[in-house]
């Protein structure tokens, strides 16, 4: 990336349209005949394009490193993930549909059990059901005051897990954990790790405070821990960096909260891939980029489900045609990161990406997939610069320097 | 590299163990068959192990340059070499097997003739035989006084060439060589180049003075140059980094000392690969990295002799059964730069490299050699980040964001 100041002095507004398809987690690992689940699938469409396209494989955030996807997605957005760091509250927010401003904190949480001389005798209050966190969620908002001009909302989580946003003046990240880790020690408070953070450790220790007070009959959840306190990073929309019009169709809360983050509006109220490329044709006028995010193949690769894995690339699949038939200048296929089914879970191999435009290098691969997409012409880059690739195929970028 | 803090957070320590071998220098240019000696050499081991691992290259330091040992070394070992330099002086004590402490500032200097009137006439003392440089050293280092609170101890090397040490407090690195770098001109004196390295800078300035005094009757060596004055670099440990246990099992002094540079245990009175094999076996079960040293594919890449550095390999080749007998969870085979035996020296070349794990991304490779790398699924990537991927094929990075 060469910069955000930079970068924004080449930017030229076209009407051309760009369309991101992220295959969530679609990379993976050789199986004994040494094929990846995209080698394997039954995949046309994807192989013909990759004939008139460019290919190549992204590296997320760093060589080895395993991402979660709160950065592999700004990678892929054209944000340095490095740079731009995003709490684990935020995303549990994100996560679950809550819309975050410059003056909110964000923190995920957990009821826990206390003994009377302040020690964490469990971590998780003996894992309460989800409807006794609704209930005690519910209390909590009721009765919880205002905590020196910072008012405080409680969203119930799964089991005994909960999200507690702070909304006031002087608010900021830079706090560690209130969790003592271990169960049998004292309970601990949060402390600032930078003097600016000193107001929101004091206003999450109240709450704290406040929560053992309001919860004090209400064993085994009379405390909480809370974790993962931070702000949403202070990030130029797309709209400013890009000079883009974009649109998120997603159908996962957290991917369509980390798509408002980057300034995109987001489509509501889809369930499928099918819903989504209705969507797409629906929308296709009204912007100039478009994140499509294929949700299941990284969950299937997070249950160890590889036949699934297949089965949902398949799907997309046969999508293609719909997609190419809206004659996108740009058709990128892309993937934030791997997630390996025999691993089930994340992993730090490179993500297979295609780039089908007007002004194609192309080479001698032979379809789409990780082993193909090796010997394309892209060659391995870091994900953060695919944006960069993606604005230039689309005529949107000028040259640099004369 | 994500950075020493970003990386320490993510640190899991695990029971996996990582067996980390260097070749030094294997890596070589083709020769009119277009074979390199990797490629030439009868290697069905390593040849075998590729075909279920993932190769690669690797640049030691960076496009175009040729590194010395001390920086490749600090690559392999997951440090930024650019960041974290080695002084000549230094890598000549580790050479000798000197370790150097915090106040230790170590030099390698030149016996050398002076005319009355101050002028160098002989940069090396008419390459004095190594009998007579250990006579001399004797003699100063019973003549030598204290120093202004600093002790200097001296240690003979080839022929002209001897090591500094000097002990004691306040001393910094950041000054320039006393060596005015052709005959004929005056003596020069060394001078600071940061206000920090003034102590050190008048101490050597008086140690050379010294010099002179007591060895005013043994012309030719009745001077010295001093140069590459520098301390031990301040690294963080592999134990406070990558929370690993390593041992390093080489057999050149050099290659110890630049281990406990890092922070490993070093094992002693190794002189060959089988003995650095058994050393291997027996301590398997105390540490969790393991640095093996190839150290004669260099030497005979230095000497130019390609048919023993081949059969260096072959030899190498021969001991892998034994190291995978021991089921290492991570094997990577590695290389710190190319030695290529027409150049006589290192070169910029990348290194091959592979790593045997249990989450591979397999390709079309037949071998292990660097054709066969440039095909592999790591593709080309700086050294400093090898470590990254060891520690992720290992099980011991957790992912970075969520």
């Amino acid at each position: 990336m060469i910069g955000e100041d930079k970068l924004k002095k080449l930017i030229r507004k076209t009407d051309s349209k760009i369309v991101m398809v992220v295959m969530d987690g679609v990379g993976d690992v050789s199986d004994d005949k040494g094929l990846t689940p995209l080698a394997e699938a039954f995949t046309p469409n994807m192989d013909k394009l990759a004939l008139e396209s460019e290919l190549g494989l992204t590296v997320p955030v760093d060589i080895g490193i395993t991402p979660g996807s709160g950065p592999a997605h700004l990678s892929l957005f054209g944000y340095d993930p490095l740079e731009h760091e995003i709490g684990r509250g935020v995303l549990e927010a994100l996560g679950i549909g809550i819309n975050l401003s410059g003056r909110d904190l964000a923190a995920r949480a957990n009821f826990a059990t206390r003994t009377p001389q302040g020690i964490i005798s469990d971590r998780r209050a003996g894992r309460i059901s989800t409807e006794e966190n609704e209930r005690l969620c519910k209390i909590l908002n009721e009765k919880m005051p205002v905590l020196d001009g910072v008012s405080v909302k409680i969203y119930p989580g799964k089991e005994h897990r909960f999200v507690v946003i702070f909304t006031g003046d002087g608010l900021e990240g830079g706090l560690n954990d209130a969790d003592p880790q271990e169960v049998g020690k004292p309970e601990k408070f949060t402390e600032p790790e930078t003097p600016s953070a000193e107001k929101s450790s004091r206003i999450v220790n109240q709450f704290i405070k406040e929560v053992q007070k309001i919860l004090k009959d209400e064993l085994p959840a009379n405390t909480c821990l809370v974790r993962g306190i931070g702000k949403s990073p202070d990030i130029s929309s797309m709209g400013d960096l890009f000079g883009l019009k974009p649109l998120a169709i997603a159908s996962y809360p957290m991917y369509k909260g980390l798509s408002k983050l980057v300034g995109m509006d987001v489509s509501e109220g889809l369930s499928n891939l099918e819903e989504q490329t209705i969507e797409l044709k629906k929308k296709f006028n009204d912007y100039d980029f478009f994140y499509y995010h294929v949700k299941k193949t990284d969950s299937f690769g997070e249950d160890g489900n590889r036949p699934m894995k297949i089965k949902v690339i398949e799907e997309f699949d046969a999508l293609i045609p719909d997609i190419l038939a809206l004659k996108p200048d740009v058709l990128c296929i892309s993937a934030d990161h791997s997630t390996p089914a025999v691993m089930k879970g994340h992993s730090w191999h490179p993500s297979p990406v295609l780039i089908h435009g007007s002004y194609m290098r192309t080479g001698q691969v032979k379809g789409f997939n990780e082993e193909e997409c090796l010997k394309g012409s892209l060659g391995r880059f870091y994900a953060k610069d695919l944006m960069q690739l993606l604005l230039s195929h689309a005529g949107k970028l000028d040259k640099y320097g004369a």
